[in-house]
């Protein structure tokens, strides 16, 4: 059985038409649309005409919240409005079974089914991106809390009363470690004459905004101000892991998102040395890892949604 | 069916034989002996006579952690080596199945079944005493974590390298919230020369230590530094609790413990009102209430962790 996974992202929506052992065996890409869910479900039946093949269902990971199969909310798509049956919206279109999730789940997903985080039982996800995304797998089955909207890890509180964070917050993991926030103060700190490369590091890569490559080229040459703030993120991530194993006692915490896609093992192991002395009494099993698919983990995860759905 | 709880606490051993409908209908009770666990089980066993009736089943409550139903650690209990077969001691000698848990988990079950935490699928117990113990309900069963170790929500961090914490770590709720860290810090201060009068009351009680109802009184009569440091431990529970709630979406949290059961609702308003702003996205059906049964919920839960045994 083939499934097709939808990885819709700020950026870019990803179509791939997944087989049986998470292979990724045809693809096709198109920006994301600044426009409501009908043009959504247009552009997708588009593509997944371009896909081809004869898919038994679709899953598609949103960035937003899901309850009950019902799009609540997605605050990062201009023209989509409070709540929208946007699952049944692409059923009715496309004529297969739809399957809808959150776009950090649906990536969690994919990794516990095909890459880093399978095998794992009680696994946190963090997607270190312009927010700081999170996602539960607990007890062997992935984890939505009363109505949808457990793995904030990003709004775990780390400092009361600490940075401001993008939600209004004070203190909050993303408030240090999400690339919006960092950006925020990076800038302030450039206004207020600290010195640093990185902002020649963006021109010169004609980049609008700080990416995880203009970072990591800051910190390739070791520039002191980008090496401060970044130590700041990694030990935010890392007080939240540990918090988040004190009260969930997992046994695998996987970093994703670009970060961890230009950095692997370097990014995991510096979460791990500031996680590690604050965890009460992990598992032995423990480990924190990077994920492993990059960019498929959505498409992967998604067309694994697409499966549940038509086993239901 | 009628089946015995046991609930082991520093002070006392409570014991009860619990009927279908969670009622204790009689109980027997000793000192907590300085000994190992073949005195314990010799003592429980003749508490059990006590009691009397024809219990199907034991559960017990113990202050440690369990896996896989062995006693890994139970550090506040003097003369235990590391790892007990306690659960199969206790069976041995009394001839009926018998159920281990950890205390705190063993209170939250108490109220879960008959309590404050009934009908919540998704619940948080955080206890209150000398330490700050957590417990969890997730999608409507006990959480345990993959080796047992789960529920350590006294360890959630609510200040990077904040306060001193019983643990030796720095910046976790206990550190603040709990009343052997708050004994600490109330005595540092007194020895500086802060005025206040909870040292007298605790003399004028008799108490050799600041006792839920020293503090209870200091705060009724408006202390100062009592009031002041009540308001941080109510404040780092509040965070932790709203940390918790953005990680897992939560329906129902329960504040337990001494300070609980003088303070009531008062307490969990404070918690309340602390916690709400920081909640990303809380259930419109979260509420935070005191637990209700008070010293009954260890027995309770207990004995209705041995009918989870029987059932086996």
């Amino acid at each position: 059985m083939h499934t097709i996974g939808v990885d819709i992202g700020g950026t870019n929506i990803e179509v791939g038409l997944v087989d049986q052992k998470h292979k990724v065996s045809a693809r096709a890409k198109a920006a994301t649309p600044s426009a409501g869910p009908k043009e959504f479900v247009k552009l997708i039946s588009k593509l997944v005409d371009e896909v081809g093949g004869e898919p038994a269902a679709l899953g598609v990971g949103v960035p937003g919240v899901i309850s009950d199969n019902v799009l609540v909310k997605a605050p990062n798509l201009p023209g989509w409005s409070e709540k929208t049956d946007f699952r049944g919206m692409l059923a009715k279109k496309l004529g297969i079974p739809v399957g809808l999730g959150n776009d950090v789940d649906v990536g969690l997903l994919g990794e516990w089914v095909a890459g880093a985080a399978k095998g794992g039982d009680f696994v946190l996800g963090v997607w270190m991106g312009t927010g700081v995304g999170g996602s539960l797998i607990l007890d062997g089955q992935p984890y939505h809390g009363v109505s949808g909207g457990a793995g904030e890890f990003g709004h775990v509180i780390i400092h009361h009363d600490g940075a401001l964070c993008t939600c209004g917050r004070r203190g909050c993991v993303e408030g240090y470690g999400g690339r919006r926030a960092m950006e925020r103060t990076i800038e302030h700190r450039i206004d207020a004459g600290f010195e640093t490369s990185i902002d020649e590091i963006r021109q010169k890569k004609h980049k609008g905004h700080f990416t995880s490559g203009v970072w990591q080229e800051a910190l390739e040459s070791k520039d002191p101000l980008a090496t401060a703030m970044f130590r700041d993120a990694v030990t935010a991530v890392g007080v939240g892991v540990a918090s988040a194993i004190n009260l969930l006692d997992l046994d695998r915490v996987v970093i994703g998102g670009g970060f961890a896609e230009k950095l692997g093992t370097d990014l995991t192991s510096s979460i791990e040395e500031v996680a590690q002395p604050l965890m009460l009494r992990p598992s032995p099993n423990l480990t924190i890892v990077p994920a492993k698919l990059g960019d498929d983990s959505g498409v992967v995860g998604a067309a694994n949604l697409a499966k549940s759905v038509v086993v239901r």
